[in-house]
């Protein structure tokens, strides 16, 4: 008989709310043979205030374990900006090698955007998970003074690019449209950017099928407003990949609805899965945060794990429950995303539909 | 009696039809008694065909000698990318130290915005021009190779922190709302946004009048297009202002209106007035392309020149102008933006409304 082994990091803010609704739906779609095994890790703001401790050895040792990890959001204003991001969040997908970052965005129906005349939004960003300004390469000299100098140093090697390239190839290949754009600045940061776009280029010579694009990051921002539906997928650097799934995000329907998956295809370490909002403190506690972007999270959760069809029907009812109960409303900090019903209302009306 | 001492590169592709507008305009605007000379500069694609040189040195002591640089566009896709925008543009913006890079976002009457409820967008980005990734740090081990690693360093002095955000301070205090925002994102980049971050700090104290807040650039984007209004100055690096002022440009216009200075306010070198879209080799040459962002950088030439009410008559002529007369269609590429009145027309038309 089947089973899953997952291990919960639900950490600050409104992740303890959106991982109970995730949770809540995962149990309702799983079928009766599958085993599901939870184990909660305490991980985030409170625990470092009480013991000063990020992600312990031990922790992460555990962590290795399980078949895959469902994060809530990490991070609160009591913490200094980086201490939890780089010694938790960032940690983790580096350890777990999760080199594809993957974020789907998808206009469902009767969801907010800020776009007039609702185009039609349906592209998945490959972002690079484990390179380039994100290692925690650089320094500060002569920190504090009128002289300091701080470095940071973006690295990119070619197994590491190779990788997400042809991750991303083949994601297109499977896609109807078989388009992939790459996004970089090859026109300023021609060392990495000719390492990306000759990876780019010898890759895309065995996917003779996949329609591919090149486009400066600061281009493809313009495009994400004014003509978003020319995208299929889109592979790209970690810190482009980071801004523009913001972005893509506040176009599709807001934040609370943005699911993203950590990912290692080689199976080496688990994968994590987390929506792509943070801890929204200022609404934290209160029920009214959308639980939508966890829930589908869990969704490529369970794509990750082999169970395509459990994803699908997650999938498919949250957007039969949009088109029939509109849309949910973004959150005043825009980092969380509100909802005009309340978190446990949006999850118990998912958990009955994928049940169904 | 005064005089100003032009140098004009028009550049490649729409540059010199732009440019041409933008000179008519500056010429019907200025008062009888200031003398205008200009000194056309052939620096760009063209040049780099014929005799393989961007920017010689000879050209580049020439320069200096003017008050001021008016640019059109630089790019053409025969050219390998990199080599006309580091050899020639950030050259300049390099060699004459242009740390303050204007980007002034309006979101005029009748102009196209793919925002739902066009909202009241009337902000600048106070662009960091001559440190961060720009500075051309960087290099490649075992190029071209399985092994291959390319690094990109991001350089950032306190010296080139302060007198950026400085400047920033300035413009917002001068500002009716007076508000600063500082974009960076200094939960990952830890080193660099620190650096940022205390400076701010510690100048915002010199600024109690300013009301001070801070964005992560991933943030930040989706509040360019869910609440623009919320912005009145921004103070960012090189790179994230690259990247979110083209995002400005698209949701205030299109980057058909937007325009741009690479300002070094000492005087020590001549400063560079430029649109921000590029060289649009689609539509070059069919009288298609939207001269308002060269225009509009040219008011900001004479603003920085010290020629206030004639830079304010320009702006009230863009603005008055498309009240009355609607919209400029955006272009093709999203570069460059064509119009639904012709380059010279729409040249001819704020020329007689500058002349009053
Ligand atoms: C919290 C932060 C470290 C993180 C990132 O920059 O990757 C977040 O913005 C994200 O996109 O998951
Ligand atoms: C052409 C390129 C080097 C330039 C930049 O990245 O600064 C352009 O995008 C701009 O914004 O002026």
């Amino acid at each position: 008989s089947r089973s899953i082994n997952l291990a919960v990091i639900p950490g600050d803010g409104i992740g303890q709310e959106v991982v109970a609704q995730g949770l809540k739906v995962l149990n309702a779609v799983l079928p009766q043979d599958v085993k599901l095994e939870t184990k909660e890790y305490d991980l985030g703001a409170r625990r470092w205030h009480r013991t000063g401790e990020t992600l312990p050895d031990a922790e992460l040792e555990a962590l290795k374990g399980h078949d895959a990890i469902l994060l809530g959001a990490i991070g609160d204003p009591s913490v200094p900006s980086g201490v939890l991001e780089r010694g938790l969040l960032l940690k983790l997908r580096f350890a777990f090698d999760h080199f594809i970052n993957l974020r789907p965005s998808k206009l469902f129906p009767n969801t907010d955007t800020p776009l007039a005349g609702r185009p039609d939004i349906d592209f998945v960003v490959v972002r690079e998970g484990t390179e380039g300004p994100y290692t925690g390469n650089g320094g500060s000299l002569r920190t504090g003074t009128e002289h300091e100098v701080a470095t940071e140093v973006s690295l990119n090697t070619a197994f590491g690019v190779e990788r997400v390239v042809r991750d991303a190839f083949e994601r297109a290949a499977a896609r109807p449209r078989k388009k992939l754009t790459l996004v970089h600045k090859n026109n300023v940061l021609v060392y990495a950017g000719h390492l990306w776009k000759n990876t780019f280029d010898k890759v895309a010579a065995e996917y003779p099928q996949v329609t591919t694009d090149y486009l400066h990051v600061d281009a493809a921002t313009i495009f994400f407003v004014t003509q978003p539906e020319r995208f299929d997928v889109i592979v790209t650097d970690n810190l482009f990949g980071d801004i523009l799934t913001d972005l893509a995000a506040a176009v599709s329907g807001g934040i609370g609805l943005a699911a993203s998956g950590n990912i290692n295809p080689t199976g080496a370490f688990p994968s994590m899965f987390e929506p792509v909002h943070g801890s929204a403190p200022d609404i934290a506690g209160q029920g009214k945060a959308d639980p939508t972007a966890t829930i589908l999270s869990v969704a490529l959760l369970l794509r990750h794990l082999g169970y395509e069809a459990e994803a699908a029907r997650i999938e498919d009812a949250v957007s039969a429950d949009l088109a029939e109960r509109g849309g949910h409303l973004p959150g005043s900090s825009g980092s969380g995303g509100g909802s005009a019903r309340g978190t446990d209302e949006i999850g118990d009306a998912l958990a009955v539909r994928v049940a169904g």
